[in-house]
């Protein structure tokens, strides 16, 4: 049973026929992400293929005071698409036309629904790639909602780097462009960074025009593995001071090793490890190698093992990308908790440690995995999402993991967005900061349609 | 004689003693920036050393409805510091303190006031630069403010991702900090980039967490002449295209040459030309220099010139930074008027050409000159400002070149805001998307105190 109203049900089965749908099963599908929290199950799904359409579905819910939800891929990690007070959910997939590629500009216009791995194999006859990479298929448009990052940003940002602009369906319905093709503008205020990021809270993104880079001519990928977890974090905190531009760095402890080469059905040294990723000319990939094998060097590092062939390679990055899938498949019918803080970089060792010590004698299996360039890190738990001990038990790891990232100014999610997980830290990060958010939300969206109940704290 | 209330006065007097004035030649210097804009005094100057009392004076003004205009440096180019409905001018100038510098994390944390000469003089010993670089020895907050960029943002980006946080006080005299030091983070709405580019129409920012990097190992400078501004043009665009990290790639039109020359007492041939940077370790730098002096070959150009020695760089870059001032002193008692577009950067070649084609026949100096890289130029006109048929030729021309940059996908200023001189522009470039700045604004600062008549049209 959905709460609908007949009468919009009725507007929009007029407009989508098919298209929309009150099913149970694709209801609760659209009502939660890729996490352990519960579904809430939106009142109806849309399938959008225009900004018109978007619009006009916004338009009736705003007339009825209904929430609506946009939905990209669903791989959110911190409950963004539960429908805590029901509504319509916008299911953004269809959208997946790449409008336009500006190789001249190294740019490109897509609708928001278009995938990274969809953009990324379009591009790649181009000799041109889209960076971002979260690890999971997100959607275009999902990423700007959560200032998405993952494995590259150490070298080529985030989502908040990498957008020119967007179209955003406002709550009113009206559609508005945040910006042109302009690298740079002082141009007033940047509506474009304050949709990126704002987990369809203020609107709806529908187009995001992008930043794209060369395919660079070399690419290199290595493993290494270290006798402690301190010695790898520390590896990676030198690279970082050196200003060594690596492309990707990111550490997977022991207990994920183990999980992934379970899962992946790979054989790496059950150690804790760093992987490298190098970018550039083959001057300067052999430039950046030498140093980061210095650095390794010193730290103790060892068996540095290479990827140099994209299969190989390839293999490596999926098996990463597969590290949440792979501690949760580590026990029967479990749910993923991924936790995610970021701290100046200088202060990683130390929270590494700290949570690492958290993490003794937890019942759960849990692994630590990082963008560790950023200063970056993330627990994956395995959790029985029916089991109140177990949640309360991973609850405060991870609230004792956040508050310690903020006590030495780090911030309570470097990529994976508040939702509904992170709600109760966003004023101990942001103090009174939250009620400018707050004003902001009221006046963008002063009948709150849009994903109620998210970022915000009551 | 101000239009201050006696009580309001008395106020600011009893907190300030001789750091509020009334006297009109302090009122006058704050009521301009650098530019030909008729100056529109404040009825009175503060001069504040700390956070709190900035908050105590915007409290006192708020309470009666009074406006408030932060004054960093005073070298805006749009008119953004006249006081067009009066009001107290915030001088943040005594705010010079550099609060922390984080070595190991490449951050700092300034007052406001900092200039950037004086952080990069305070940074020198430490290995460290801060890169951005708009030429005017402008403060850190008034470029934020700006979203100011300058010559190395080709390389290091804008004010736009070079700042972690801010402290802010909001028209209410509240004061919050929009983020921590995490490199990157995915809590809540993005308050840091809404305060960049805002002009201190806002709020007014008091401090300023700042990403730094390593000063790199090896710096080299190079000039370069052309025939014609199009093969300048279309050299800087190849060397784009193909993702050289130059540092810095200034176009110099052989008129802006000439009065550089004039100026700084230089001797630089005579021609349309290239300025170029690069950075990095001595091979990065041999290997970039191959390739740019190869396209520079390709596209007719001669006479590399190298400038290794800091000092010869030095020379260069200020004679660069000069280059309005050469401008301007062409003639008697001249004001600048500094034009400046952003486009998308296979536009540029056709776009510097109608320009050209526009000042042909222009009655007054002019030259072009340009962050090329970022395609972003400007057009220095040197004005007398008491002649209005002088004013409607400059104007006329500056609308057609920022009319056509629109049609392109650009923006109507890539760095030096709207202020008052682009604010007929602002609707033309983002549309309805100028409602949701207002709300915005309207939201924020609801007695419109905040710099009134600045980036948002009536
Ligand atoms: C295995 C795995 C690994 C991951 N690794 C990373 C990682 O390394 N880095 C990282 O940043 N994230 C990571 N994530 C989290 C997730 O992939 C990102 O948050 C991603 O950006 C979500 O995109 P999506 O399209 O799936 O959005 P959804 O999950 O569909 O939605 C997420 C939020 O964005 C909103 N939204 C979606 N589309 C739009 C739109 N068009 N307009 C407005 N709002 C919209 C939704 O309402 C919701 O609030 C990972 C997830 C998984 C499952
Ligand atoms: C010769 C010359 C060359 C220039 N070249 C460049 C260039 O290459 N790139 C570029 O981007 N700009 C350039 N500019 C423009 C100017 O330097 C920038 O706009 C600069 O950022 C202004 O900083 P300021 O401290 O002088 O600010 P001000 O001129 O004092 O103020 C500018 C605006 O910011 C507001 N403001 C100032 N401080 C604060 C604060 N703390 N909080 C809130 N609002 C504040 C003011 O109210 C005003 O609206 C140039 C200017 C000159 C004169």
């Amino acid at each position: 049973m959905t709460h609908l109203s007949t009468e919009l049900s009725d507007k929009l089965r007029a407009i989508f026929g098919d298209r929309f749908s009150t099913s149970p099963a694709l209801r609760e599908q659209h009502g939660r992400g890729e996490s352990y929290h519960t579904a809430a199950m939106p009142d109806g799904v849309v399938f959008a293929e225009h900004t018109d359409e978007v619009a006009q579905t916004v338009r009736l819910c705003a007339a009825e005071g209904v929430p609506v939800i946009a939905f990209g891929a669903g791989t959110s990690l911190e409950g963004h698409l539960t429908a805590i007070c029901g509504g319509i959910s916008i299911d953004l997939s269809r959208m997946s036309l790449i409008v336009r590629v500006g190789a001249e500009d190294l740019d490109c216009t897509v609708e928001a629904g278009v995938t990274r791995e969809q953009l990324n194999t379009h591009l790649r006859d181009k000799g041109l790639f889209f960076p971002i990479d979260p690890g999971a298929n997100a959607s275009i448009g999902g990423m700007a909602a959560t200032r998405a990052s993952g494995t590259n940003a150490v070298r080529y940002g985030t989502m908040r780097e990498n957008v020119l602009s967007l179209t955003v369906v406002l709550p009113s319905g009206q559609v508005v462009r945040t910006g042109g093709r302009a690298r740079k503008s002082s141009a007033g205020y940047d509506l474009t960074r304050l949709f990126i990021g704002s987990e369809g809270t203020l609107g709806i993104i529908t187009e995001v025009t992008l930043r794209l880079y060369g395919i660079p001519e070399t690419i290199t990928a290595a493993l290494c593995s270290f006798a402690s977890v301190e010695q790898a974090v520390d590896t990676a905190i030198a690279v970082v001071q050196l200003g060594i531009p690596v492309a990707r760095m990111e550490l997977m402890d022991r207990g994920l090793i183990a999980a992934v080469n379970a899962y992946s059905n790979l054989t790496l040294k059950i150690e804790d490890t760093l992987a490298f990723e190098f970018h550039g000319s083959p001057a300067a990939v052999q430039e950046q190698v030498d140093m980061v094998a210095a650095i390794v060097d010193e730290h103790g590092g060892r068996d540095f093992e290479w990827a140099n062939a994209a299969e190989d390679r390839n293999r490596l990055w999926k098996a990463r990308h597969n590290a949440f899938y792979a501690v949760v498949s580590q026990r029967q019918n479990a749910k993923g908790w991924s936790s995610d803080v970021c701290v100046p970089v200088s202060e990683l060792s130390d929270c590494i440690l700290k949570t690492r010590a958290l993490l003794q004698g937890c019942s759960v299996p849990a692994a630590i995995l990082g963008h560790v360039g950023d200063g970056n890190y993330h627990v994956v738990f395995a959790v029985d999402p029916d089991n109140r001990a177990e949640l309360d038990e991973v609850a405060a790891i991870n609230k004792a993991m956040v508050l310690h990232a903020l006590s030495v100014g780090g911030t309570s999610t470097g990529e994976h967005g508040i939702g509904t997980g992170k709600i109760d830290y966003l004023r101990r990060e942001h103090g009174d900061a939250v009620d400018l958010m707050a004003v902001i939300k009221a006046a963008i969206d002063p009948m709150n349609i849009m994903n109620p109940g998210k970022i915000l704290p009551e």
